[in-house]
């Protein structure tokens, strides 16, 4: 490195270093690490490499950065422009020489095809390093004084140009080497799989005659409820297409454990479940497929994920273990295969990865989810939380992770609450009480306006309104123990029944009336201790989670899934399902296990990553811990018997804590202001 | 290491160290890299690593040893011995402990299995260091503190007790570990492949309950007209049962030339010849099963070699290439796969290896042949001779090998000869001719005595003598140049039917009438011509490879295959069909490329050995060679027109050299003495 040598920075990634004068900007970005796809090998004919060149005096870097700071166009580069037309300003940097300093613009989404349509699932951006590298060879031909055979040549040219060493080949392209060669006037692209650094020889997987200029990749969370899956270009890591479809294993049973129950009970039930899920995947596969515009051989990777018994359904292991303690996973780590060995037909050499799953109840999906919002990347403890029959929890900073799965059952997704019902057109998903006339107002899904306003009457009358969703469940708890209606305890008042005819006696006990119609939607007594039972597992596994931390209060807390994204984390909070924390730093993170899928599939940095921080997380038993059912029981209490909302005073009025038997204090006032709608 | 520790030398490998006092046999033998087998991983119960002590003073290696130099027989030694009955003086090095200096004789044929029949292809020893080892672990039970999956807690077993890092597994494993490690209550048996040092993470295969004490492998030569396979254990290396049968691939052609020709003008012409030859493997595998008492599940590693056509057949691979000029392989380099991938099922974890091609017309089965023989492995110049339809012919020693295929036809099959057949019952095989007489007398397959001994006719009566076969014809030709019938041009001497009734006038030409019967059995012109053009290919290839060399003799000559072992090497060199050389330094080499599969199956080291070896190599096109004309035309003299055969002619007196037409010379006596019977 002399004076004579340019600065060039690159940009987004910021990394920069000198370079001799005529370095193509491809070599100077691999020198710095710097990713930039190719798959021609510099040769300027597949167009993957373009950058842009930032102009103006960058005196923060001490760079004046220009175009004429890159060699001129020359003919190879003009060709592919005129063939395949560059856009203004872009450069190919396999061509484009450094001749002073500059600063150079990776695009992060270089379309090569021009019918790709830009549907990303979440709009991140994932740096790319796939498992799997399309790379361009021009092979020697037969030579009679060197018979080394067609696919030892091409092995040797994939080292010289790629430098992948020591290559191995699937056994089903060795029958096919040949006419591909051939086809392709042996200039071919074969696509490497090359996953772990350190792990098996790097291999070809497909191949291609000439250029082949593109691979797909899918990644797809199983959820017990919903499969979605997004395809994505394993060159330009763009989502193509996106697809979702409820899991079929839900005609064997509602809930994780009945479908365990059923496997149990049916000598076919295993390989009948597994069956349902890949046809499932196939469907989307083709789904998917149909929205990009491309084949299935086009794929040549994928990434699945999904909760333990999601995870062993789609292997084809029995999940039995996984029903009762010590609930043994047959496989937690990392997981890879070939497509074809699951019933997944793809390409032939399409190969799967699965992440680790955390323990018997902490599936490849909390792992996604952990990855994706990375509570091990930063300094502030997270919450994370992924909500269904088993409650997923991690909790953790850079410094240490914990995780633990909590029993909640199926209340939070409406079953086991009389009128519960999924979240679907006609549930109730919104509940305001007036604390007042204890009147209710609420919202109904396919409903636009409220119960109170204008048009509803017209819409319900299209739209029956025929029962409560698990985030209307919330909410119609939260805002009747705001009210007064229910004490801390969750006993419904009877008193009230005096004040308004909302209260009716059922029998011993009381509930509160939401709809008086067809049908009658009401609260009982039992659905809010259905409720209480299942906050009050999720809220003592955190707890548990937080000893083993050491902390009294998170610093954010995510809420993964469907379930997160709909209810509100100030009801949430009410009711003491999740711990106190500033409201603004509790947000839902949607599909989180489904994009931490997409950035294992796109980076194979993140596999190490995911693989490594699962196997540092501690994993807590709820059931083994003793502290587990003091917990509980201090969090039956609404929002709980001793833990403070601090946060949550702040932008709501609880009721005032009713003095316990224990130390013989009088009940405080039941009025209550709400600084928030 | 003090002068306190034990010296401890191993037979038969020679390797000596000092140990400290107390240290299991077993390891001390691990640590100086003799390969004792071990299953049990040292627990006393697989009885593999069976060892005795040689008593008495080594004076030369200053070693007084005994007995009691080891431990005694301690509980679990003793459990051993009353349940699986240890032989007197054997000890179990696993639990046998060093006291003080010792010889130890590591057995190479240690039999735990007592049914097992001993019948060694070939007797020879092969060091035993099998690409798939048993180990034999007690895996953790699972535990909710450590939600470690079954699968993992296994790998973290096998690598504490057998140090294989990094584990994979097959994938049709991962749904059958759960039950396996709860059938064998957590004390299981895996198999882990692992061919390469550097090459693919170790994987586990295979996996048993309980101890599983036996693993077997087979070795397959293909050959074009028959292939023959063995069965041997890869934990004791003898081999178990053998078997053969001809290639059913005849059905398409005869030869290899015409099977190539039947792919090219038929669209199924490959998929029906890639099927029957597995059919015939599939065949071949139940028959040594059947007869080794094992079942196909048992057999874990396979080895195959075949010439180069056999090799692209069985892989599913089109040879039309290897057809015509360049003779393009489509793959040379040594190939993995497994067995279900090429129609052979056996265990689902069944591992394939293929030995390398040296070139388009120097197979797998020269490999094999190359390894066995080792030229590269001596300081004596090694030929190598395979005669077939191609001839493949290796010549080198320890400092450089070369190699070529020569085209000599199907004359030495016996094809293209007027009364030429098979060696089969009633062919001629041996043949003499009286020089003063010139009356044959000669000997057939089937029949014991010669057609001159009493007892001949009876025999021939029941077995009809059909024909003259592969080694009968080279006889026939020789003896007829030694007795004068034939001049050195193979000219048949039409003055000699004044003097014998069995020289025959047939049109221009002249016959020697061998049997005068039903069939009518004659050598004609043509059939010589025949003989001299097959050997003059032959011979002017090995030239070539010589000239190569720089040398003008060799010092040994192996003659591999069938052909081989029954031609007489004195009447192969009378018709210079191989260069001279002492006749006791030229032997058959039987199936060596059989038995060079056999120690690649054994012993990866050989399989790196040949690879390395196959890419030193140096491929000679005959084709290419301007001398190989020239050559030629000189072997088409009997036995040469310019070279000596100076050891030939210390055991038989050749004709005297006709003067050639060029030097105006006249034409010496005929007369010859043979100093051989």
């Amino acid at each position: 490195m002399t004076d004579k040598d340019a600065l060039v920075l690159f940009m987004p990634s910021g990394k920069r270093g000198r370079f001799p004068v005529g370095m193509p900007v491809l070599e100077a970005a691999r020198q710095l690490g710097v990713y930039v796809e190719s798959v021609c090998g510099g040769r300027a004919t597949c167009g993957r490499c373009q950058v842009s060149v930032q102009e103006g005096n960058f005196a923060k870097h001490k760079i004046v950065s220009a175009n004429d700071h890159l060699s001129p166009i020359g003919p190879k580069e003009q060709r592919y422009a005129e063939v395949r037309d560059l856009p203004d300003g872009r450069r190919l940097s396999c061509s484009a020489q450094i001749l002073g300093d500059l600063v150079i613009d990776v695009p992060q989404d270089t379309v090569i095809n021009a019918q790709v349509v830009r549907k990303d699932s979440d709009g991140r951006v994932i740096e790319r390093n796939a498992a799997v590298h399309m790379c361009y060879v021009e092979v020697e031909e037969p030579d009679m004084h060197k018979p080394l055979g067609d696919l030892d040549r091409l092995k040797t040219a994939i080292t010289n140009d790629w430098k992948y060493e020591n290559l191995d080949v699937d056994f089903h392209l060795i029958s096919q080497v040949q006419s591909i060669l051939r086809k392709g006037e042996w200039k071919v692209t074969a696509a490497i799989y090359k996953d772990e650094e350190n792990g098996d020889r790097p291999r070809i997987i497909a191949l291609y005659p000439g250029l082949k200029n593109e691979a797909y990749g899918i990644a797809c969370d199983i959820g017990s409820t919903t499969i979605a899956m997004h395809l994505s270009s394993l060159l330009s890591g763009r989502t193509v297409a996106s697809a979702g479809t409820s899991n079929p294993q839900i005609r064997f049973g509602e809930d994780l454990m009945s479908r365990v129950s059923y496997v149990m009970m049916n000598p076919d039930g295993r390989e009948g479940m597994t069956n349902a899920v890949r046809e499932a995947l196939n469907g989307l596969i083709d789904k998917v497929c149909a929205d990009g515009g491309i084949s299935r051989q086009d794929i040549l990777d994928a990434v699945f994920v999904g909760n333990p018994i999601m995870h062993h359904l789609f292997l084809g292991i029995d999940p039995t273990e996984l029903g009762g303690a010590p609930f043994a996973l047959a496989v937690s780590g990392a997981v890879h295969l070939k497509s074809s060995e699951v019933g997944l037909p793809m390409n032939a050499g399409t190969r799967v990865y699965m992440l680790p799953c955390i323990a018997g109840h902490v599936g490849a999906d909390a792992a996604a989810a952990t990855l994706t919002e990375g509570p091990h990347r930063q300094d502030e403890m997270m919450l994370l939380v992924d909500i269904g029959t088993n409650a997923e929890i991690v909790l953790g900073n850079r410094r240490r992770v914990v995780a633990a799965s909590s029993p909640t059952g199926p209340a939070f997704e409406g079953a086991e609450i009389s009128s519960g019902q999924r979240a679907a057109p006609g549930a109730i998903e919104r509940v305001r009480i007036d604390p007042v006339t204890l009147e209710p107002r609420y919202r109904v899904i396919g409903i636009e306006p409220w119960s109170d306003e204008p048009g509803f009457a017209e819409a319900a009358a299209d739209i029956r309104v025929t029962g409560i969703c698990g985030s209307g469940i919330i909410e119609v708890v939260a805002e009747m123990f705001l009210a007064g209606i229910i004490s801390e305890d969750g006993v419904v008042d009877g008193t009230l029944a005096a004040r308004s005819p909302r209260t009716l006696q059922t029998g011993r006990t009381f509930s509160y009336l939401l709809q008086d119609g067809e049908p009658r939607i009401t609260v009982t007594q039992n659905d809010v201790r259905a409720i209480q039972l299942a906050k009050a597992a999720l809220y003592a596994g955190v707890k548990l989670l937080m000893d083993k931390q050491g902390i009294d209060h998170v610093d954010r807390i995510g809420l993964a899934g469907a379930f997160g994204t709909f209810i509100d984390p100030m009801y949430a909070m009410v009711l003491g399902l999740i711990p106190d924390c500033p409201l603004d730093k509790v947000k839902a993170v949607g599909n989180a296990a489904g994009t931490g899928a997409r950035m294992a599939l796109l980076n194979r940095g993140y596999r190490r990553e995911i693989e490594e921080t699962v196997s540092k997380i501690e994993k807590i038993e709820t059931a083994l811990e003793s502290k587990f059912q003091e917990h509980f029981v201090f969090a039956m209490a609404l929002p709980n018997k001793v833990d403070t909302f601090p946060e949550l005073a702040k932008v709501v009025t609880l009721p005032e804590r009713k003095a316990t038997s224990d130390d013989g204090g009088e009940g405080g006032g039941r009025r209550r202001r709400r600084n928030r709608e």
